[in-house]
């Protein structure tokens, strides 16, 4: 496949829809074409399976079921949307991807990396980001942010210990994956974040030549 | 656990529901405790994934994201009822589980045994049927009666060569788990069916004096 996959990641609130729209614009405007999506989401299908996901009056769900609706829908955004841009040679940039699952369901829930890779293993075919960004935010701060900015859906209304898990999960995964996954300081303004990350993108597109 | 777990398989408008009934009432007669359950569903949630696999909208839905669908309406299953029954000593039954996954993903879908049996392990922990039944009927037959009875499905509508191999894998599955999967000739009537499964269930509560 000769296009760019691209997936960013953090905690809720740390500013990855907001950089996510800001790379989007920086890539078209260099001429790229460039598809979006969100994760739990980005298909008819996935959406729906987002709904279930997040929905607040689904307090008895399994952990094990979130983590294979989680894998279901990803499993769709892979087939319909994210392998037929790479094959056509475009780029695709995604809020969240596996890592998510690795570090929510996987530590945060407990379920195991090696349970989590396993699943989404199967569900996306092996298929992995070419680059990675987290946005590194403490959860006391992006949560607090988060909420200002809308009202908390069943994943992020968890208490702030669950949301530290995910943080501390993210820092031991991007150690673990050094190569593709780039930590970047969220608590910079969002233009200093932004140019990071494109900094990033440029040396990946002269490696690639793309 | 000290409960019982049955499960009973087979094509689409085979007479499973028909048979479960029946059994449901004869176990209560004796005076046992009996969970009925149908999949995908039998929770809330798993209800709300029931809704999205069988839509015949979502004819785009990839291979990979059904079966993952139905491996997180089975964890919830499981969670929310099949265990708390069985520890309570109890009788569950149920109108597919596993298999169903095998022989329609697996087999149908082409997935592969390993690749189902795995993510459904996860999904279950492991937990497996006491007993099963294969309810045998060639699915020319079973799927003429099913459309005489509702509207199909999503997985009901599939053409008659998707039925015959799911047949097919029931079959093979009967063979590879003798012990477990009781296959009783679904073409007999109704009466004849259900004492066939009971000879079988007799033979069970004494084996497990139950």
């Amino acid at each position: 496949m000769s296009g760019l996959f691209i997936t960013i990641e953090g905690t809720d609130g740390s500013g990855k829809t907001t950089q996510l729209g800001l790379l989007k614009e920086y890539l078209e405007n260099k001429g790229f074409s460039v598809v979006c999506a969100r994760e739990p989401g980005g298909t008819v299908i996935s959406e729906k399976i987002r709904n279930i996901i997040i929905d607040k009056e689904y307090k008895k769900m399994n952990a094990k079921t979130e983590a294979l609706l989680y894998a279901a829908s990803r499993a769709q955004l892979v087939s319909e949307v994210i392998v037929p841009t790479l094959k056509k040679g475009d780029i695709v940039i995604c809020d969240r991807f596996i890592d998510s699952s690795i570090v929510y369901q996987g530590d945060a829930r407990k379920l195991g990396f090696e349970n989590i890779s396993s699943i989404n293993f199967f569900a996306t075919d092996g298929i992995e980001p070419d680059i990675t960004f987290f946005l590194k935010l403490d959860p006391e701060q992006s949560i607090e942010r988060k909420k200002k900015q809308e009202e908390l859906d069943r994943i992020e209304s968890e208490n702030l210990y669950f949301h530290k898990k995910v943080f501390y999960g993210y820092i031991s995964l991007a150690e673990k994956f050094s190569e593709r996954i780039k930590t970047i300081d969220a608590f910079a303004d969002i233009y200093t974040i932004h140019r990071n990350i494109v900094e990033h993108i440029e040396n990946l597109l002269l490696q690639k030549s793309f």
